[in-house]
């Protein structure tokens, strides 16, 4: 178990980790933390049991899963693991041709342009991917107290993918696809919100403890786009896992002008980047919301002054949240120097001890 | 002269023009329109004339220039000329080593990384850009009534192509240097704004009748960095050209959270995205503001019927503004249809007539 690898992260045998008492808005010893791809690039160990796999690859499979998910966890002792997957995971699963090229990201050899299209995006069954199902459940037993937070892409994010047919800048298919052919648009993300809503439905089923689901291209709508186009579908996936009793993070970068919306959709935590401070972020959201954030991954590159500059005035912006967990406002950049992470942890750690 | 050639495109011979009216916040016979990169890769004409000239000696070259930045003006007949540059002109006419990579951007072979490396950027003459005063100087008398709006970058984005060495999707070593190393930092900008001023100093003085400052990039930051670590440098810029008379536009991607930073720091006009409605934009701004904006590029792939829309709604969002100039939230894209750029000026104009 990583408990015993690492004994002095946190969690106390027998009481409910301060990172799920966080998100439910209970009190908590300290502030929790986690970092968004703190399993990956950043780290030698990742890179070295990487080598030679690709990415889809390694995703399903279970034992590299396992290890890659508890390096971190091992490492910076984190107060959460987070599944060690890809958005693009699940369609893979239904069929979809889709490999992650390396420096480019997702590529899909056939974009969805017209109805027929979806004719390749079938719906997602636990049989698809067993291999998911093994994953979690072996973290789960190595986990020990440490949660873990099931991953999933949010509609919008990856229908830009499967319409752009790749990583795009403006996502102009996308917007135009929505815009000029509704019908379709909402077709397909009815479509992708039950593949990602049964993704997370089979890691909950397996162990996980939570579930973040990413929209990170979200902040490129506009509100009332996202209002009429995303929202909808969103809101099936995580109102869909209301029963489930996990704890619901919802995530998107440069949302700032829709954090309530974020929420609405049927989320515990709200995920908020660098540019709104948390307290702001916190008075729009209410009372029943908690936080996560917001630390920018690029000031991890600054010196360890400011780096503890920041840690301080994030904690004390997050003070007054009804939850409060410490995250960066975005994934770790590949470069990072893992050392700062781990400091940046103890940081945390250490300031917000009650 | 362009008027000769373009009767209708909307300047009445001795009167102010639509564009310099709404700047001033004055009455307009319909709403003035010009995009961001309308002189570029989406016109075939441009294609052509640029086959075989490398960027940044195709804008040392004065005929080139002054045919490229009337091109959309002739074909779209839109209300203002924008100077075909680029941000790093002024960067390379003080001994920056730096070239336009195709498909890459702006690269600089010696990135700034101490204090030592300020000294290649010395002050900026005129006499170092001639090719610039004779471009003006020629668009100006081609132009005729239709107005030249002088263009330069603001320090933080020169900044971020000078510290990181090209683009950058996440500004790391940017914003690290900016943070931890905060006198050099200033001192940097501080050089960046006195070559922006002049620059556009020397646009104004060969006729130039408004000028944009382009922050693209500054929605990155949070606006305690911005206030903090930029403002003072952008101000120096805007307020500098305060007793030239001409209206001052800034410009930015992504800045609701700092759209009146953005004002104070010494604008007429503020540059509104997509993401933040006119009618928005303009109650935080006040009444001595005008807005210019906001059509999401990526809406020109859209069908018509969603343009027109589009179009219809951001001119009823802007109508209560003190001025608005129509635009869109950022730069056109290279593959937009050169058509449907000419149909939304149309829209614009018959749409706005009063």
């Amino acid at each position: 178990m990583v408990h015993g690898a690492a004994p002095g992260h946190g969690s106390i045998q027998g009481v409910t980790s301060d990172f799920l008492a966080a998100c439910r808005r209970e009190p908590t010893s300290r502030t929790p933390v986690w970092f968004m791809r703190q399993a990956g690039r950043s780290l030698p160990e990742y890179r070295k049991v990487r080598a030679g796999t690709a990415m889809l690859d390694a995703c399903a499979t279970p034992e590299l899963v396992i290890e890659v998910t508890l390096q971190p966890v091992r490492r910076h002792h984190v107060d959460a693991a987070i599944f060690f997957s890809d958005i693009v995971v699940p369609l893979r699963a239904v069929g979809v041709d889709v490999e992650i090229k390396p420096g480019v990201g997702p590529v899909i050899a056939k974009p969805i342009r017209q109805a027929s299209d979806l004719d390749g995006l079938r719906a997602l069954t636990a049989e698809d991917v067993p291999y998911i199902t093994e994953a979690v459940t072996g973290l789960v037993r190595e986990l020990g107290d440490v949660p873990l937070i099931g991953f999933a892409g949010a509609p919008f994010t990856l229908a830009s993918y499967l319409v752009e047919g790749g990583p795009s800048k403006h996502h102009e298919k996308t917007k135009a696809l929505m815009r000029s052919e509704p019908a379709l648009w909402h077709a397909l993300c009815d479509r992708l919100a039950d593949i990602s809503l049964e993704f997370l439905r089979v890691q909950v089923g397996a162990g996980a403890s939570a579930v973040q689901l990413f929209d990170s291209w979200a902040g490129a709508l506009s509100r009332a786009d996202y209002l009429e186009f995303v929202a909808p579908h969103s809101t099936k996936i995580l109102r869909g896992l209301g029963d489930s009793g996990v704890p619901r993070i919802h995530f998107g970068v440069g949302t700032g002008h829709m954090l309530k919306d974020f929420a609405d959709a049927g989320a515990d935590v709200v995920g908020v980047d660098w540019r709104t401070p948390l307290d702001v972020a916190s008075r729009q959201l209410g009372p029943q919301i908690a936080v996560q954030g917001n630390l920018d991954p690029a000031l991890l590159f600054a010196s360890p002054e400011v780096v503890e500059r920041e840690v301080t005035r994030i904690l004390d912006e997050g003070r007054d949240a009804p939850g409060h967990i410490f995250n960066l406002g975005h994934g770790v950049l590949p470069d990072t120097d893992p050392d700062v992470i781990t400091r940046v942890v103890d940081l945390v750690h250490e300031r917000s001890a009650r």
